[in-house]
């Protein structure tokens, strides 16, 4: 039975279309629904809409559900819509009258609000984790191959010449900005929409929303109810901006790792137990990995691009398009997540190779130097570098 | 076992993450792989690399391996990777030697690209006959209530008359130009990539590829092995833009309905059985249907987008980023045919509620009338302009 | 004076804001607008709103105007807006009457509409004419250097071969699908909005808009005038992605121009004419050209995904959002434009190092060929496959 | 003179297609690279290379050029390509070789990066400030009239009652959430690429990096040189980010102006002055202003999405794609600013009309509140919730 069931009947093809695979999603936000029931009900309790009794059956019914959906075993059906209806029904099919006193002062629009955040939270938290084995396996690698020199491209020419350790070490550069940009973005994030209901607030009764707040571990109250429907899409957006900021790194990264490890540059050994081969071609050891970390950066753009234009040109209050917003939101996050992890594994097991890359350190990478030299002894440094571009097209000629 | 086994352990981590969801994405595809294997089973006898035989054996197979996919009963493990792998292990296993030859003079390469082209052809067949549903709904609207005025609308402000026929007919006129669209998309798709291998032909062997393109139904034969390749992401943009270009039509059909069902312009009935409620609030009739189809334009753009921006500043010959526009494509044709059955249901169910629509008529949308009749007798156009401006703003200020 | 000036002040902020840069993009659109307005006249002389001489003094002074823009030197003044404005201004000043009577049987929005029609038709027929120079260059390419083999890559890693002819084949045949599809673009583009005025069409006055159709030279007329309305973008979006297309097949031709003529490859040589320097290091000859062209592609991509988003979630009817898209429209066609020519003129200056790329044609490219050769003789392919698999493996393993 | 000028002929066209119009997107930089290149050669004077009257005459020089920039009175020419080498061409003419030494130990990769962030840094201050003006306008409206309640919508339909505090106060928390984000990206800006040169730093020279950066006010100096370069896009794709978050507060609140001051709502007043017109219907007073600033929105997440997809699947090192960010980040900007500035002035002039926005307060939206009555009289919500829903239903079909 649906939430809002008033006794009409509602075409099948209607509830199909308007639940899509939202009960599919919303699988991993039931252990966060719960959290914020719990902390809902207390403060139910406390301000005495339910007794003492209500408040310890209800939590203790969703430790239960949280535990069944922490082994995969508290499924949605198609018919529920979502996991707070699948709660609620839970809760009321167990407790009766207790399960049905749990929806007052909230809505759906606040519940999902509340149990996206809760899962937005744990995700930086991850994330931030991820960051730091990625800068590791980059500390490892600068570590054994750091001092060995490589030519430095500009425009896909060799230009001056650059080191693993100064190479790879941009890298790390990029995650600690991304540090920076996750910071601001957690704190946006760390406050409860709770008691915002349907964007409105609530009447009649005078909720705690500060004690929900605090049992639910959020730094402060998202205070204006309108705001926390306006910020639906607002806080995604930023989070997958984040996100494509991460990606872009590792795009680049694997970029250069593809280029590096091709047999025409040979700077990099990819080993064998992370390549792929081919159907036809028994020669093949590919990089497939690398591949499709490059490819997923346009992925996660592809979800925060939808994110953007889907809340555009809408007028305020909760309107369903948001609802569109779970799929795009968990697929960067998992996508992102997948891509640090598989980059961490890949940095772990390249190699470099010192003779490719000292052969590969040739003349006119030291160009600049000469010029540099010129101007040490005294010559303007436009004169120098007009006298060394003359040398350089005079033995490129012959 | 993968096609390209040689013996070497690759790293499950790296298996896992280069398989992604591939095998579930490609159960879609068993059926058009299946039809393409057997012509190119058919061709292998004509050349005489395969025997009678041989040919009827794996063509009796493929047969079996179809109906089972149809039934959804032909899994295909994260292990196989794909569903030409689980195909070749499925024929290998039942008919030996016969199953170890039917690889030859095709690579997965041009097996993705055959089994993708058969489906985009189903589906853009699908795609014509919705659009000939929806128009025939909106035809019905047409006949019923096509004659009551409404105000036409610029700028979000009263404009002139506009009638009921006028507005739908716009979106019956919209899809026809669709209907323009597709038949030149669907010439493109029209041509069988199969034989052009990894995307560099086949040496040693003389294929028939007349003949398999012809078995397959295509319209001709893809002929530069190259460009086969290329055409992996132009092909599948100007679907996906195409698409985007039909969910604009939702997109706006939809931001009519729900603005003129408000309950603020009252043109529009929506009949309860296509509405959803609320969980707080008692009283709403909520046109979800109608958000989540205008939403969708933008899932579809996202979709569109990603595979933009994947396939670019690559070089040539496949890459494996291209396989993840298989996803963005197939939730994009979802979407898309999802939402204009939906729209034709939709459709067939609204009314209009010709008191409200008349007694919007008011006076400010004839002020253009009133200039034209001025003209009439005999004033220039900017003049009587001028004077019913002045008229107005007296009224106005009044 | 403003079109719809009442006698009101309006901000001045507010008109500069409005009128952004319209005035500057407008001047593009004079010549369409006075094509568009010689029609109107001559059909408003035929329903006898103007005179003979009314009809040849206003086809006078718009070929006037007409000759003045074509040399720049008819100014459109920021207090003007648009080009319509500064026309009828024009007109009225130098006519009297005459000039006050044309707006009749027209609105703002459906001059525009004509006149990006009439612009877009001669965009698209000089696109047509670029795809044959560039088709050429290649064809030129493809007759000195289509023999020589080149190594083809998946994956970037050698793969089989291939040669320069397929190669630079694969481009001819992109462009012939951008032909397909820029016709069917035309036949979307190539019927005539005149006379649907604001959306709704005109009341009062019959107008012959068959008769301005065939004077302005469109196939047909677009009925509907609500479907005028929201063609609009809907045209648009059709065109830019085509242009995207288009700008897909320069992007990928760029990158593989880029990466063949990096030195470690050295297939391509990129005369030093055709390259820019660097302010610091004197050796450098950087292919800037190719990286502009490869990056313009995501510029003609922005411009189609800000009108993608631009025009969504609205409501029926002309909104000025729709203002929007002409820059996008302006930019993209002469974005591609450019690298049309710019990419004829860079094929016809490469050339082929037939040694660097003969000598790049090493073993590991014939393994296919090897498997194929043991399966002529009689292996089954896979078991061929796995044999020429262990032998490769043994050799790299030594 | 190009600064890279050898002595060969370039083609003109490939001239004229690589420089674009950035030497006139440049004219905004100059007074940037002034700066810059003020406090290079104070430490190229530290460091010896310049004596003390060359680096005075530098900077005296420099001020002037700063200062005919502010005037508009340094152009540069089309020859020159870029405000860089327009600088170093008036030096080396003004002081001859005083002129020819700035370059040292600089590569205008670094110059370029240096002067984009002193721009963007200015810039975010100045977006800063417009937060300010805009919160203080909406802190006038709602002193004024946030105390007149207006139906709060979920899904397009009245929900429950809110305000004009409630609603207008959501943007200022919006506002502030963007100071946040501001906050964060200016701490990424905040450091100084100097002395990175073409990403691989600079040999021979032991330049003052510390120096240059507190001379020109940056908190701290960017090590890594290759981060310097990738950081080129990311640092760009932040602040476009930023900027979209700020336009969608804008986009949201111009879409609740627009339905709220359409006469079927009435609660908003757009007065006259801020209003345009029609050229055929003499009636209207159109919110062009409020459309495009819907519709800028989607302009500047468009340049957003080009940077994003510009610098992916790129190898490391400069490459002149980058190059075509300039546009895209001005462009940005100057829309976001033009856009809160008019939203400001908009905001000032908007009246509420409280007679029509108390009579839209009509009996369902206290639906819910009857809901809470009778959940205070001891009914468990869920029962009390269908009770009100079951009445609400008999009166909507009576």
């Amino acid at each position: 039975m649906r939430l809002w069931d008033k006794g009409t009947e509602v075409d099948d093809l209607i509830l199909d279309f308007t639940v899509g695979d939202d009960h599919i999603l919303d699988l991993r936000l039931v252990k966060y629904d719960c959290l914020a029931s719990m902390a809902h009900a207390r403060m139910l309790h406390k301000i005495k809409v339910l007794t003492q009794e209500e408040t310890e059956q209800l939590v203790e019914s969703l430790t239960i559900i949280k535990e069944l959906a922490e082994k995969g075993e508290f499924p949605i059906t198609k018919e529920q819509e979502d996991c707070h209806t699948a709660i609620e029904a839970f809760l009321t099919d167990k407790l009766g009258e207790a399960g049905k006193k749990i929806h007052l002062g909230r809505s759906r629009n606040d519940q999902v609000l509340t149990a996206l955040r809760l899962y937005e939270k744990e995700q930086l938290d991850n994330l931030r984790a991820s960051f730091g084995e990625l800068r590791q396996a980059l500390a490892g690698r600068i570590d054994r191959y750091g001092h060995i020199p490589i030519p430095g491209y500009t425009h896909m020419r060799k230009a001056m010449p650059s080191s693993i350790g100064m190479w790879l070490g941009s890298f790390t550069a990029a995650l600690n900005d991304d540090s920076t940009l996750l910071k601001a973005v957690f704190k946006l994030v760390d406050r409860s929409p709770l008691g915002t209901a349907a964007g409105f607030g609530v009447p009649v009764f005078e909720l705690d929303r500060e004690m929900t707040a605090e049992l639910m571990g959020f730094a402060s109250v998202l205070a204006n109810p309108h705001y926390a429907q306006l910020s639906r899409g607002k806080i995604e957006m930023t989070i997958l901006s984040l996100l494509s900021a991460v990606m872009f790194d590792l795009n680049r990264l694997a970029s250069d790792l593809l280029l590096f490890s091709m047999d025409e540059f040979g700077y990099i050994d990819l080993p064998e137990r992370l390549c792929t081969g081919s159907s036809i071609m028994p020669q093949k050891k590919n990089p497939d990995v690398l591949e499709l970390v490059r490819g997923k950066y346009h992925i996660v753009c592809g979800e925060e691009s939808k994110v953007r234009s889907l809340v555009s040109n809408l007028t305020s209050g909760y309107q369903r398009d948001l609802q569109l917003m779970k799929g795009p939101l968990f697929r960067a996050f998992d996508t992102t997540a997948g891509c640090l992890e598989i980059m961490t594994l890949v940095l772990s097991g390249i190699e470099v190779d010192e003779d490719r890359c000292r052969s590969a350190m040739t003349d006119e990478l030291f160009a600049t130097e000469k010029v540099y030299q010129l101007v040490k002894e005294g010559m303007p440094f436009r004169d120098a570098y007009r006298q060394v571009a003359k040398m350089a097209k005079m033995r490129s000629d012959r």
